[in-house]
Formats: C-alpha cells, sequence, structure tokens
C-alpha cells in the first residue's frame, strides 16, 4: 500500500504479531501513536524497553519479577507448606487474583507434550523436586490446566513425586460458578458428576 | 497489585492507553512482549520511535509522509483537476484501497464542531483555497463523514468555496453495497429516496 508511509507499515506488522491484534486494530493503534502527544508514544516505546531489561524469572518459583526471588518466594507468612504448581505466570496471577490461595507456587513453564518435543527436562520439575525437601512442603497442589495435556502433566507429576512422601492433590473440575447446566459442555458435566461430594442436610 | 513486576504493570497501563484495548488485552500483549525473542519487542518499541522521527504531514494535502510531500501530491499523474476532501488520513486510505478514485485528496484535520470549540481557522481550509488557485482545481468532491458534523462542515464548504467559481459535489449518501432494506435506518433511507437517480431502461 504505498500510500502508508513505510514507518507506519512497519509499526503496523510490528502491532499486528501481538495476541489478538489483527491488521484493522494494527492501523488504529498506529494511527494513535502517531496522532497522540509525542510523550505517550516514547513512554509506551519506552516501557517495552523497560520490561525486557528489568523483568526477569524468579530463581525460586519461576515466576516473572524484578528482583532476585520474587514478593511471593521472599515473603515467610506465604511459606504453609504448601506448593502450587501451576503452568504459567499468568496462571500464578489468576490464584492472586482469587485471594483463595495463601501458599507459595511453583511455576512448570508449559506442560508435557510429546507432539511438540517438550519432555520432562524441559519443564522446572528438578527444581520442583528439590524445593519439596527444602521447604519441608507437605502438599503439592496440581494447578495444571483443565486439558489434555495439563491433566497428562498432573498424572505425570503425581507419579514422579509419590517417592518424596509428599500429599499430591489436583484442583477439582467440575460446572463453573454461575454457570448453567444447559450451557455445559458433556464433558464438563461427566466431570461434575464424577467429582460429586456427599452434601450435609 | 503487587504480585505483578512494576514495569509489566507500567507497560500494561501504556497499552491499555491504546483504542480499542482492554485490560485483559493489555495483559495479554504485556506477557506476549515479555516471552517473545528480545530483538520481537525491541523491533515494536524502535519502530514506535521511529514512527514519531520519520513521519509527518504532507505540507500539501495534510496525509501523513515521510517526505515533505505525499507520494499522491507528487505524482504527476493524480493532477486531473479534482480535489476529494476528507477528514482524515485514514478517509484518504480508505479511497485509495477502494482504488474509486484517482485525483488528489485535501485532509481538513476534522470537522467544524462548535460544541468542541472548532472553528474554521482550526481546518486547513486557507490551505484548501490556495491549492483550488494554484492547481487548477475544477471540481471539489466533499467527502467529509456522513454525520452531522460532516454534513454541516460539507455545506459550510461548499458555500465558502462558491466564490472562488469551482464546483463542488457531495459524495453521495444511500443503501450501502449489498445493504438490505429491511435493516437499514430510517434516515438511511430517508437519504436513498431524496437521492434517486433515473435508471436508463
Amino acid at each position: 500500500m504505498k500510500y502508508l508511509p513505510p514507518a507506519l507499515e512497519t509499526l503496523m506488522g510490528e502491532l499486528a504479531r501481538l495476541p489478538g491484534i489483527g491488521r484493522r486494530g494494527a492501523e488504529r493503534m498506529a494511527l494513535h501513536l502517531l496522532e497522540a502527544p509525542a510523550d505517550q508514544a516514547s513512554a509506551l516505546a519506552a516501557s517495552i524497553e523497560t520490561l525486557r531489561r528489568e523483568v526477569r524469572a524468579c530463581g525460586s518459583c519461576g515466576n516473572w519479577t524484578e528482583g532476585e526471588t520474587c514478593p511471593i518466594c521472599s515473603d515467610i507468612g506465604r511459606a504453609n507448606g504448601q506448593l502450587c504448581v501451576v503452568e504459567r505466570p499468568s496462571d500464578l496471577w489468576a490464584f492472586e487474583q482469587s485471594g483463595a490461595y495463601g501458599g507459595r507456587y511453583h511455576v512448570l513453564g508449559g506442560t508435557l507434550s510429546p507432539l511438540a518435543g517438550v519432555t520432562a527436562e524441559d519443564l522446572r520439575i528438578a527444581q520442583l523436586e528439590r524445593r519439596i525437601g527444602e521447604e519441608a512442603i507437605s502438599e503439592v497442589i496440581l494447578a495444571t490446566n483443565a486439558s489434555v495435556d495439563g491433566d497428562a502433566t498432573a498424572h505425570y507429576l503425581a507419579a514422579r513425586l509419590a517417592p518424596l512422601g509428599v500429599q499430591t492433590t489436583r484442583i477439582a473440575q467440575g460446572v463453573p460458578l454461575g454457570g448453567h447446566l444447559d450451557y455445559a459442555d458433556p464433558g464438563t458435566l461427566r466431570l461434575a458428576l464424577e467429582g460429586r461430594r456427599p452434601l450435609q442436610g
């Protein structure tokens, strides 16, 4: 499109590589960055550079952080003997936002996926085994996604951690809060039935 | 949210200022920029800086361009005596994409809007009058938006340009291509009726 300045085309191409951004969205964003006050555009550019310079993986749990260890691993109040194992930092943030969990986390960095060539050595499992001993962990909560790979990884971890004498649990699967049964898919309904619990009258 | 690194929070805040980007989209984009190869993140940051450094308004028509004059104003083949007046560069790009127009453009920079304090002096109208003489323009096509402000601006321009002896036309309003009559709003149907033309049998 020769009517677009090359620098605008370049930026639109870079923006379109971001998740959830199509050609039209990239055009609107690029045009906004062109017409906005200059300091807004530089602030965005600078914050991208700062992000890549300052943020790294926590040496202990693998969460993204700016120091050596993340605030959760540094907080002695979070050392309650529980370890919640998640696939990615964004899963950890979802738990933190819910306020439903008070222990520490361990980020695997993905799931086992033989087809994609991801083996146990590619995940942070050796570090997990080490932490179980060092931090006197009594329960490992397996909170990988409710997907085929997430389930397979949870089962693999349960088997691998068994010799360590730690209790392994898996988060519950079923109908989500506010979910209507007639909109739930058959797989969710089956899991909800299988996971039923006695209700005290 | 103390579980997010401050640099990530900052970037999310900057991304959320872009049009069409909410909190959730900003989080996904920021996380992508953290986990993508480093050169992809720097390429985006650099292309924002390049955009603001290289792109300016064309001295003649007001389109965004990297040189002094844009490719359309520099193209002698586009000097056909027609001038298409649009509100913004993105309107110009829409016409170029359609391939329906072969003349030159003039970007007003907005519409008259007494409520928002936009007067004729804030738009590129003096430059338009100058170009009509200098470029021997015979027809000015008023292609402002089909909004209240766009229509009012078109009528104002038609009156203001009348003494210059140039023909002023307004782009047609009516049912869009592929549009179904029973989905068209009453205003559009009224305009389509008013603008009816004889059809040769």
